[in-house]
C-alpha cells in the first residue's frame, strides 16, 4: 500500500463509529475497523494511534481554537466576554459534524474508560483556559472561575445540540447556554 | 484481633497517608500501612476496601451534606443561593482537616489514575446537584449549569484552601469564589 486514499481518516472516523455502535467498542479491533473501510491496518495507524484516538483525535484542535480565540480577544475584553469568544470558535468547529458527534456520544456513555478519557479532556481544556485567562492578566481566582465556567457552558451546551431531535447548531446554544448561567448566578429564579 | 481498636480508621489513615508521601502511592501496600498504624490487614479491611479508598473514602458524605443543604433549601431560595446553603455545608465538613487535606492533595496531584478518580469524583457531585435542583423545580439548562458552578466554586475554593500559607477556613473561602464567579459572569474586569 503506502498509496493516497482519498479521506482514509474520515472513511476510518465513520468505519470505527458504525461498529462501535454495532459491537462495542471493547469489542473492535483494528482490523475490522481498517477491513470496513476498505483499508489496512497500516493506513490506519498512519492516520490514529489506536483504536480510542479515533473518538479523540479533534480534542488538540477544539482546545487549540477555543484558547486561540480568548487570547487573541481585543485587550478591553472583559473575561466573559473573551470566553464567550471562544465558545464561538469552539461551536464553529462543529457545523456539520453533529451526526459523527451523537454516535460518539453514544459510545462514550457506554464506556466508563473513555468517559474518564473525556473528563481529563475537560480538565485539560479548563487548565489551558486559565493560563490563557492568566497571560490576559485575568487575576486569581477569576481566572480558574472563568475557565471552569467556560467547560461548564461548553459541556452543557455541547449535550443539548447532541441530544435527539435538537435541530439548532453549537453557537447559539453555547450562547444560550452563557446567557442561561449568567441568569442564575445574576441570582434568577431561572425559570 | 476483632477486638475493638481505638480510632484504627483514623490511624490507618494518618499511616497510609504518611507512606503515600514518603513512598509513593504506587510502591505503598496494605501490609506496610497497616504495620505502620500497629493494626492488622484485617483490620484495615474492616476500615478500607483498598489503599485508594483512603483518599476517596470521605467522598460519599461530601456529596450526600452538600446535596441534602440545597434539596432542604427553603422553598423560595434562588438556586444559585440553594447551592450557596450547599457549598455551606461542605465546607463544614473539612474544618480541622486541613494537614489531611493537604496531604491528600499532594497524593492525588502526583498520580494520573487518582487524578482521574478525582475528575469522577466531582462528575458524580455535579450530576447529583443537578438531579436534586431538578428536583426543587429548577427547569434545564439551568439546573445543570448550577450544578456544574457549584462543581467549580467548590473545585477552585479547595484548592484555595489547600494551598500553602492559606489560613482562612475553608467556607469563606467557598463564599469568596462564588462571589468572584458572579462578579466574573456579571461581566466585570474581575480584578
Amino acid at each position: 500500500m503506502g498509496r493516497w486514499e482519498p479521506d482514509a481518516r474520515g472513511r476510518l472516523a465513520k468505519a470505527a463509529l458504525e461498529l462501535y455502535g454495532e459491537r462495542g467498542y471493547e469489542q473492535t479491533t483494528v482490523a475490522e475497523i481498517a477491513r470496513r473501510a476498505g483499508l489496512t491496518e497500516r493506513t490506519f495507524f498512519r492516520h490514529y494511534a489506536d483504536k480510542r484516538e479515533v473518538l479523540f483525535g479533534g480534542t488538540p484542535s477544539l482546545q487549540d481554537l477555543f484558547v486561540q480565540a480568548v487570547t487573541e480577544a481585543p485587550p478591553a475584553t472583559t473575561p466573559i466576554d473573551a470566553l464567550a469568544l471562544g465558545l464561538d470558535a469552539a461551536g464553529e468547529m462543529f457545523v456539520d459534524r453533529r451526526d459523527f458527534a451523537r454516535k460518539r456520544q453514544a459510545v462514550i456513555t457506554a464506556n466508563a474508560e473513555l468517559q474518564e478519557r473525556e473528563l481529563i479532556k475537560l480538565a485539560s481544556l479548563s487548565a489551558a483556559l486559565a493560563d490563557a485567562l492568566r497571560a490576559r492578566g485575568v487575576p486569581e481566582p477569576a481566572a480558574s472561575l472563568t475557565a471552569e465556567a467556560g467547560v461548564a457552558v461548553f459541556k452543557v451546551g455541547f449535550e443539548r445540540w447532541v441530544s435527539p431531535g435538537e435541530q439548532r447548531e453549537m453557537a447559539p446554544l453555547m450562547r444560550e447556554s452563557l446567557d442561561a448561567l449568567k441568569a442564575v448566578t445574576a441570582g434568577g429564579r431561572a425559570s
